[in-house]
């Protein structure tokens, strides 16, 4: 497997080179990303990443390829053990894969568009990282995914934030992955009736099933965060990353072995008028929220 | 496995044919069945399967090629997205197998009963339309088993009721499908133990070991598995079926693949001289019961 | 499977006749053994196998080996349908793998341990009979991998004592079937988290998160593991060891596909430079605190 992640990694890399987007790790305690906030605590070990895509850190294609180009750099770079994943905007965390990416675009923008948010996956769930989410507002669709590939969820306690794969209110429906990952974190019977209903969970529910493992005042979100790291980094790296990977490797390789398959059942599927229809009704309905 | 299911469904329509209990859909409200009551809700979408068999609601061959017929009817019925299953008498849901099919007769029909028993699970399990099990009393063994098939059951708060799979108490062994569907409900563990030691729960047990997702006073089971229904309807049904079928598919191919396998291992379990008699001192034993 | 475990085991029985331990079981009420002392309740079909293995019961080579062979006596004794696990000292249920026979030796008596843990887990997890264990003190690491293949864990209720799999902590990793075990006990989500924080749980909470099913008064471990036996002894064995087999053997059967491929595994591992330090550490600072 590492060797098929490997290598897609490059092709992401090839393409960061190309938009010139990758810059060198400096000494210094920030990258220069326009889409995602790396701020090193290099003496702790660890890098803190902060999604900044407004105006609802949407999963774009540029924010999915600096995304992970960022965590390839942090993944090769010794200094850094663990990570911790958050909003720059508190009230979103992420809303999930952004749709314009997915309606009146071509067969070409859809296959690049879903290999990026398989990679994006692949890279997180198998990631030799400690990865803890500081879920610091809204985190539903691939918000929450990002969430449930890491080794620890903190929510902050605001009744307004709700988290969960709710793919089915849109007509969609969430790729085998998004509920294999679901499925080992809160169990068959809880993800069969969530993932069906579409179910978005405030904090304290979403505690109860599982779905985060800690729910916190808002305020203190960004500490709890670390402190937990803290409990993690007392561990031996090799034997929490074998560890890690044995848990979790049969689901990567589920994805693995058929990803261009997956890719194929995204365009064909997205490609749908039913699908676009309702697809462009539901961002007409967003626009008009807004306005 | 969609065309293995509908190749074996057409045996059990020509069977149906073949003892004249087709009838057409009519315009009204009730189709005519003997041992089932379908009551069409046409304008909700919902129809209620009332399960009619005395005295227990057994699963007997005649019982299981009347549900398979009114279901598949249910089925291709554009009228109908959602299915309330629940009995005709309160106090019994169902009794489960029907141990008279299983005990006395030839091989030939023991094949003819497993394969009608496996078809039973294989529609509902794999079911497009909603279904939602209005639990109104005991539901021991394949009771318990219609009743997992469902996407949400709802159970009357009677002490008296029971639910669970109690197999190994009549000395007989639950097939792995039952398993199957047992451990994605309650988890492997709790399965274990249960399907061991043929465990029955009460509804309060049955609720906190999630066997069961509510309970409620008695006379509010059929109302609120109305209201429960709503609330899946608002799901568009695209997106739910293929969702459903992503969770379920692989637990329903295990059976698909080896199904005769299944239905052999039956038959010559069933026809042990050991099996037989322990099935015979038990049917004694609920004579005298009721004697 | 049954055949490739019958086999391993002549293997062991005749190492067994070789160190002359074998013993004939005598009409009394104890088989003679120096570290597992088999208390037989004949009567009852029971019989207790405590383990008396100074100063921790660690499961060194010689215990593993009076130990299987000790089991497969039981086994094959129809006088027998049950067994309870415990510990002769009260206080420590066991301490897992003895570390001694993973620091300083050969590859052969790696090979030689490794095959006996194998043939301990295989023996104990498929058994026939019905197990219960009286976790009657401290149990990590292997002592927790001993209690989690009954069919049910009573604990005594001193928060000193704790269990889990704390394998990381001493910078190693759990094999796949310790994984497989604890994912079928408590979740993939828990076993994910405590499996790699090497997390070691008190009674009430190993109880909560389903690691153990009961947490009783010390004074009570030991009559309370036999009033659930004689809740299990009045399943039909043929029905309840069918069932039991049928939960259990796809995870067997993973082992016993890879049992050579596991073994060198375990064998590379542990001859490592860096392993054999961190072991040999962990042990200098055994030794330490008890000077």
């Amino acid at each position: 497997m590492a060797l098929a992640v490997a290598a897609a990694g490059r092709v992401l890399l090839r393409a960061g080179s190309r938009l010139g987007r990758r810059e060198a790790v400096d000494g210094a305690r920030r990258f220069a990303n326009k889409r995602v906030l790396v701020e090193a605590e290099a003496a702790a070990g660890v890098a803190v990443m902060k999604f900044k895509n407004p105006p609802v850190n949407s999963l774009s294609l540029e924010f999915l390829t600096e995304f992970v180009i960022s965590l390839e750099k942090l993944e090769n770079d010794k200094t850094f053990r663990g990570v911790i994943l958050t909003s720059d905007r508190p009230g979103i965390f992420s809303a999930g894969l952004d749709l314009t990416e997915m309606c009146g675009r071509n067969p070409a923008h859809y296959t690049e568009y879903w290999k990026a948010v398989q990679e994006l996956w692949l890279r997180l769930y198998m990631s030799n990282l400690i990865l803890v989410s500081a879920i610091n507002g809204a985190s539903p669709a691939g918000g929450c995914l990002m969430a449930l590939t890491s080794d620890y969820r903190i929510m902050a306690e605001n009744p307004k934030y709700t988290i969960g794969l709710n793919e089915t209110l849109l007509g969609i429906v969430a790729p085998f992955w998004f509920k294999d990952t679901f499925v080992n974190t809160i169990g068959h019977r809880a993800a069969e009736r969530a993932l069906q209903l579409g179910m978005l969970f405030p904090p304290a529910e979403a505690l109860k099933l599982g779905l985060v493992d800690e729910v916190v005042p808002e305020d203190q979100v960004q500490s709890k965060a670390r402190s937990v790291m803290a409990q993690w980094l007392a561990i031996p790296d090799h034997a929490r990353q074998l560890t890690k990977s044995m848990m979790r490797k049969a689901i990567a390789d589920n994805l693995i072995k058929q990803r261009e398959a997956d890719i194929q059942n995204f365009v064909s599927f997205v490609s749908r008028d039913s699908i676009q229809k309702s697809l462009h009704m539901y961002l007409e309905k967003l626009k008009q929220k807004k306005g």
